[in-house]
């Protein structure tokens, strides 16, 4: 088995923040201390890096609407034509007879994301919607 | 002037993690290590503490994974076949050789979900997970 | 030598579609465009009289269509939601600025799945639709 | 609204035949006949032309899977990243606790695609796979 090498630094927190770091870090399952500091260094750079307009990112447009809602889904499914060379794909589920939830995976530059994402979003009729970013996995180091 | 205690602890990070940390709280304006990953760790508990309850919800989980990681692809199967109740459906895109983008599509009580969210995220090898939740368009009127 | 007898009627496809037939007509090594397009029909009653009965099975259902059509995507929507009981999940891609992409995983009663294949592939506007039945899993035993 | 043109054009066909087309198409929900033949001449193209090798086709590639078989998701999931080109996305449900419905939606050159669903439903462990081939839409008139 490979031994993947690590840089060793000691840090300082204050003590109830290491206290409820500790305790939050078993409740969500990581094994130790450095593995879920890692993570949320990963988390905040993958946040940091979508501010960069011309970095390709991953994300999930996920939307939330009633399909009854006139011409709704057709300037929804125009918008998503658009830009077919953006969304990997779309998934929808019938919730119930009228709402419908639909997840876009998406892939491109996170400047036209993000407006992919406001013009979906802010289309008359959908109840909620909601841009998540994360990362091609390409330069996050694990 | 008060001098405030702290606790000082040794950790470990993967070599080019530790690198990119440091540019990015260099760029953020953070004038040391520690209170870059002290703000994180803020932000992480602020987050984890938001009540999930008994409510329905419907919601995403978002991994970016190495299927080429030990073990990680088995785990993160095993995990989302004991709550396949949960799970509507997951989409898998192969991103390149290495890397793997999967969204999970979820409806079940919050508490519930949150709980899964945290197993699989938290799961040696996800170098990015998230969870997004919405609504199931119940008793949200439009 | 006994004649056969026939019914003869006329009927219309866009220019196109008709110019296509020929040719593959022409290909398969059929006399004329009737005995090309009975065989077709037998080959299509021995897949519609395929017995579908209440074993439960899933399966999918794959469409492509030109969301430009008018009501059609609304009409596949009403259909689905019909039947959100049934349908686990559907993926959409954008192929390109008209052409759609639609699949539906379906589980339920083998009868139930067929009706709801037939009316969506028969819906005008569909260019293609395919029902493709597998299991459950259980009782196969491998 | 646009008129389509259409061209006019009359067959025979056995009584026998004649009746049982127009039965199963109105079971089957078409409005007319002309309706009815020409989807059954647009499947007939779309599988005559999966023959020629290097055509763009779409499909889907069907998998039913124990997902406790040792090694069987990481070899489906090799075979994927190998291809992850021609692999659009793969839609994952967990029909139960050990049962996988696993759809590869697919676009590419059409050997290929035969090349990667043979592996795929080949691989020790599947239980049942199925190719089905359907079109990029394009070059096929409705």
């Amino acid at each position: 088995m490979k031994i993947e090498p690590v840089s060793r630094f000691s840090m300082s927190l204050p003590p109830a923040l290491l206290r409820q770091l500790d305790a939050m870090s078993g409740e969500r399952g990581y094994d130790n201390r450095s593995q879920a500091i890692a993570d949320m260094i990963r988390d905040r750079l993958v946040e940091h890096r979508q501010k960069f307009g011309n970095d390709e990112i991953c994300g999930t447009i996920t939307l939330v609407y009633d399909h009854h809602k006139p011409h709704l889904q057709a300037t929804l499914t125009d918008i998503q034509h658009d830009h077919h060379d953006i969304i990997l794909s779309t998934v929808h589920v019938h919730l119930d007879h009228h709402n419908c939830l639909e997840v876009l995976l998406v892939r491109g530059k996170a400047a036209e994301i993000k407006k992919i994402a406001d013009e979906l979003i802010s289309a008359k009729g959908v109840k909620h919607g909601k841009l998540t970013v994360t990362t091609t996995g390409k330069n996050l180091p694990f």
